[in-house]
């Protein structure tokens, strides 16, 4: 995850905008803490593996991140609550120093969490008196990126937690599923049986070739990976108009897709056999019919809804099988940015993906929201990208290796966190995100 | 840990016996939720490694064992709260069916603590119940086993918590260290430096040779392992009259006992170069001192206390540079058994080894309590040893390859659940029991 | 390593072309054998680790490949010597079956040296007689591939060569240093001491930016990957005029570049850690100044010559300490391609990098050969590109996940192979091929 | 495997006694030069797992012993080959020095064989040279030792060149089966199918209990870890008169052995999973019949023959299975030493494990040879055990833990290797050198 190169440039002195930061800040803390609601102390401190954090973890990390960069070089008088929070609350700046090692996040059951709660109340604090008054320079841009990084953690926290759940024999459920009716009809779903007519079927919309320039405008927050922008060539393509569903996996793996080496990267049949993958994370089979892990419990898989919790290696061999591809991730921003920015995001609290509409107004369903999409970009440098100085530098650059793009965000993303030219990235094997893909092909 | 081949056999039908079965039990369980006053949700949840369990997770498994094997059925019309309880608490019977993998118990932030708390009242009450009118056939037998079996969990709980502790770089305390003012004198030990006379220098007990019967006499319970009572032959050897202590330990470090191959068991160098063992667990330098993290929290360490937490391999590696060796089991036992059961256990409520008391009357000193001591004897089937029908069979036979035995119990032991045929049992590597040694030589 | 989509499709059916085929594939079979002399029948058999395969095995893979794709397929009549070669001596095509687990090719003592040699004039034989005659439609381009194939594996054959012999403490040569003298010379080097000037000082070589057609232009064999030709934006950039050199790497070292995380990707920190690397592949000190090992056993170190098995993680770190970067495989290609194809292959009988010559005509020195030259690029799909049907199709594509590109080729590859199209590609971890880097940076 | 402890004490000065020690010492190195007559280059220098040796290393590691522990000390003038054989050649003497890590014996192409030859030639002429002089006070007792000591490689160098032969697809044979016809009877055997009487019926032999004396009794060569002689302690108990057989083992896969966990010990059932067994090392399933890679090639198992290649923990369950349970090693040498020490050793030719003999005059059949024999006894110091001064030292003692003891040898033991106090040891899930068992089980 990303940081701004020289956050100070946009840097707005206006008293009216500094006030508005002030309260996009607090009300972006007060929506990750809500986030824990009904969860246990327990809940909130188990890490459930070396990729994922515990919930407390996002909650202390995300204040040590203010208090490191912010309050520490800005906020003259600052307190800092405890000193050894900078050692168990790092995440990978190792120009900040040493810190408890990763796997070894979830061993903290202290602080408790109540600890943690006073901590951000802390940094709360501490943060709005220096946005109150006439703001340091430099702070305000540290600021923002503050705002954005906290956004990504709690779509962090909502998919380790998903994990954590997942593990655990007795389902439990964060959140409760609204629409149980809809349980009811999937339930006969088995995967590849005959079932009614797709309502959604897939059409194909094609674009043109030709020079176009992608990556951030600079007329807002971009991350330091979305620049410079540049210009790229594109040889016509097309793009489905919807998110590959549920449905049309049943159907790969019906067809042996799992089983069937010629579909596959190399490394992604090694891993298919090393890890004995059958099917997306999370799906498992009770009595015949496929049902699916959630952060609303276990429900009945539902077909027309997108599939998620795939990994890059079963994008690509989907995609195959299917005599398409994926798209690149500038195929993907020239065909996005003519869209409005909308859709199953966390703010309309289902944090499941749901099936496309079938009257929507866009040529390209299911673009922001429901599931990130796979891309066949690996992550890399922009041409003329350049490491922030510090430890922000540490934010994206050093992770430009092994790593795929994907775009567009999903159920589980906060509203107002994305733009066409955002870049998420997973290595190929990861499979815990809200993580799907949109089919794309050659025209012409 | 080991089980009872026939519980059945000495089973008293009397009243007043069963009465007292009952308030034993009572006691018992009573004791064990006490360990856990104090700690948070997240403390009784985590697993901080393989071979450690949450402390939930010995409460309900300790609970389970009552269920599954004495309630379940002797007690006509027992309730099960929850079916699923025997998955996920059942440890390693086989034949009683599938179960929780034993490097995911710490995935289990659900059932809630306050949960096994009422399952643990839920199955008090049912055994209480079936205590107090006339008890079927069987039974006794079975929750005498349940309470020995509740102990050994109770000693394991504190080694797995203090394990958890340890990891944890705010080192938390479970419990306060009483004596203050030891710390403060102690602190200037650095582990090889010139140190006030030690007032507790060993000496040589010499013990004769001849043919002993060992093993369980049969006027109590005792583990299967501890069966049938045989005769061995002992060549006259002498036992030191108390405990290796830390500063022992301190000279060969000095000495660079872990540096020097010769000392050591093959596998215990390999053991040693793979981890980097250069002190016991749980020392560390601080400042150019020794401290050692305890059940109260990081303390300084103690030279005249006994050395704890270190594996087979450095007490064979310790002896064989002291010119000496361990113990067998068989000379420990004869040499115990003129003894009294007495010593610094669990009900000392210091949960920490203590220095050897210079006006000991007996002529062994801190034989038990203190710390496990490691003798040159592997886990083996006495002759004649049958492994029982049924589940509790796999209690403690299905163990008996690669293990040590340890005698005489430690600080963290149960009072009343020890005697002189006692055997404990780990693996040569494993160092987070309260382990140590006493020195013997061969006579004449 | 790379096939060609439709190997037919450049057929020229005329009876001189196809003599000159039958020639070439002769020379290329009688060179890859006498890359074994002098060798033993065990170092022809030993596997030095996974990535790297034995001797024999390359010679009997080269010869099964012509057996399954030209042979079987085009030879009417044609005798296959073993059935069981087809298990033993198959790569990775897995629609070709079952085969020999890669980590386990060194275990095949039989078939002898002897029986694989005799295999080998056995294909010969049979590929000469089909090409004497009309040759059946669609052998001709299999043929083709089957060289370049083979070509492949020459260079393969003597890196892995090179691993064997490193691990051995004897440090056998394969073949004789002929400039003994320049050892002498550079005995007193010991990595950043100061040495007499460098003649060979690094220049930057301007190219203009704009929109430029790379990849495979039809007039001669290329690999699909190298397909199809498109257009790629460029903006204005620089390259060093040579390779970085041992001098260069050992300023790296002496200003502790192994030790400062901040260089490195966070994947390369941490292979750095875990393996310890703190040199290249094949340096060590001895007596206080850097001794390497080559084909021609262990040699002081040559300041001057470029700097080698470097994985990609490393050369990134160089560059970035340098404040450069480097090139991504279409500047160089760009660069490239108006340069003769000539440098220090493996004709020159060298088999080691060697310093850039002072009286060069072309703007960039050792363009090709001594070091494949590691690229900013990952190895991916140029659009358009598809994998050819059938078993050949497996020969670049399933590769194309998290591996970099390199360009130029080495001291070990063969004359004639190259191309400023040719990608070669390898794990950002690996340091066994003969691998460096050549700076570059952005302009304007 | 085990060093004598004061080699000089029985040594014999007188002028016969040493020429005949010459002569056995001069057919042992002979012995073993004719163990690879028809094996490569290849097949002498390849290490198939890290348990392993090269056979080429066996014939240097053992000349190297000598060099070592007689030429260095006592030869005057004698002159080391090559320095560097010390590194290469040291199996686990930490206290001669460092050494070529055991995981890469098999890299060691070079030296090659002809020179090892060469190296063997040079130590025998030494050591011949020293003999038939006046020898040096303490030379002979370790003349002694490296003569037991090159046994035991004999028989490793089969077992891992066993091992080495049977990773290969095309399953080489060192010897020629001399009894084709007896191939051709056992094709049908199936495993568990019923099949002619057995004529080799297991009977029970019955001992007595009481007070015996164990281990060496000092009129010969032994090895320091059978003394010093005790006594033990033994109740009433009987022995098979037989090995078990292949087709007692084909009942127990039949009856799903291999998938019942309550059979196994808990160590030994992890391991069932982890490698997937399902049947002796060696047993493959061909068109419905067992067949067993041996030494002679892959053979058609022969239901009559003792089963071998097992395991501790096979070996334990299937004694469990029956009923019954293994020997303890004290319970054996008590039975055996009443017994002529004969039996099917290397010095018959025929390397593979043989049906009982019918007509036996001794109470128990097979009691030297065939397969090593696992007891129930974990390898450990015997009372008053004391580890010798030196390097020597290491032979034995630094084993004692986590291994089992085995006794009677096998079909690859050279003759006059063996006595009833002889102890040999391995891990407990070791399979690869000829082991198999003899049931026991209590009496009275």
């Amino acid at each position: 995850m990303p940081t701004r190169i020289e956050p100070a440039a946009a840097e707005p002195a206006v008293v009216g905008q500094q006030e508005s930061l002030r309260q996009r800040l607090l009300d972006c803390r007060a929506c990750t803490l809500a986030l824990i609601e009904g969860l246990s102390d327990a809940d909130v401190t188990v890490q459930s593996m070396d990729d994922a954090s515990p919930s407390k973890w996002h909650l202390a990390h995300t204040s040590w991140f203010f208090e490191e960069f912010v309050l520490g070089p800005y906020a003259a008088g600052y307190r800092v609550i405890d000193p050894r929070y900078r050692f168990l609350f790092n995440s990978y700046y190792e120009a900040v120093g040493a810190r408890q090692p990763r796997p070894r996040r979830g061993m903290l059951t202290r602080p408790a969490i109540g600890e943690i709660v006073d901590y951000r109340r802390h940094v709360d604090e501490a943060l709005s008196a220096l946005l109150a008054g006439p703001a340091p320079s430099g702070a305000l841009g540290l600021v923002e990126l503050g705002i954005q990084h906290e956004q990504q953690h709690q779509e962090l926290l909502l998919t380790d937690l998903l994990h954590l759940f997942a593990q655990n024999p007795l389902r439990p459920a964060w959140r409760t599923a609204p629409d149980a009716e809809s349980a009811a009809r999937q339930q006969a779903w088995a995967g590849a049986s005959p079932s009614p007519a797709d309502a959604t079927e897939a059409k194909w919309v094609g674009f043109e070739g030709g020079c176009f320039e992608v990556g951030d405008e600079g007329d807002g927050f971009a991350f330091d990976c979305e620049r410079p922008r540049h210009r790229v060539v594109l040889v016509p393509y097309a793009l489905a108009d919807r998110l590959v569903t549920n449905r049309d996996w049943g159907e790969f793996i019906a067809d042996g897709g799992y089983r069937a080496p010629h579909w596959w990267l190399a490394d992604g049949w090694a891993r298919v056999q090393a890890e004995g993958w059958h099917a997306p994370l999370y799906w498992e089979r009770r009595d015949g019919a496929w049902v699916q892990m959630t952060l609303c419990g276990e429900l009945a898989l539902d077909p027309q809804a997108p599939v998620s919790h795939v990994s890059y290696f079963e994008a690509d061999a989907f995609a195959r099988w299917r005599g398409a591809r994926l798209p690149t991730e500038h195929e993907w921003e020239v065909a996005a940015r003519a869209q409005p920015i909308d859709g199953n995001l966390a703010s309309s609290g289902r944090f499941r993906p749901r099936p496309a509409a079938l009257d929507a107004q866009a040529p390209l369903r299911q673009l922001y929201g429901d599931v990130w999409e796979w891309t066949a970009s690996p992550y890399c440098a922009y041409p003329g990208f350049r490491i922030a100085e510090g430890a922000v530098g540490e934010y994206n650059g050093k992770f430009m290796c092994g790593q795929f793009v994907l775009r567009g965000g999903s159920c589980a993303t906060p509203q107002g966190h994305l733009r066409a030219t955002y870049r998420n990235f997973f290595y190929p094997h990861q499979r815990w995100q809200f993580s799907g893909l949109r089919l794309a092909r050659d025209c012409g």
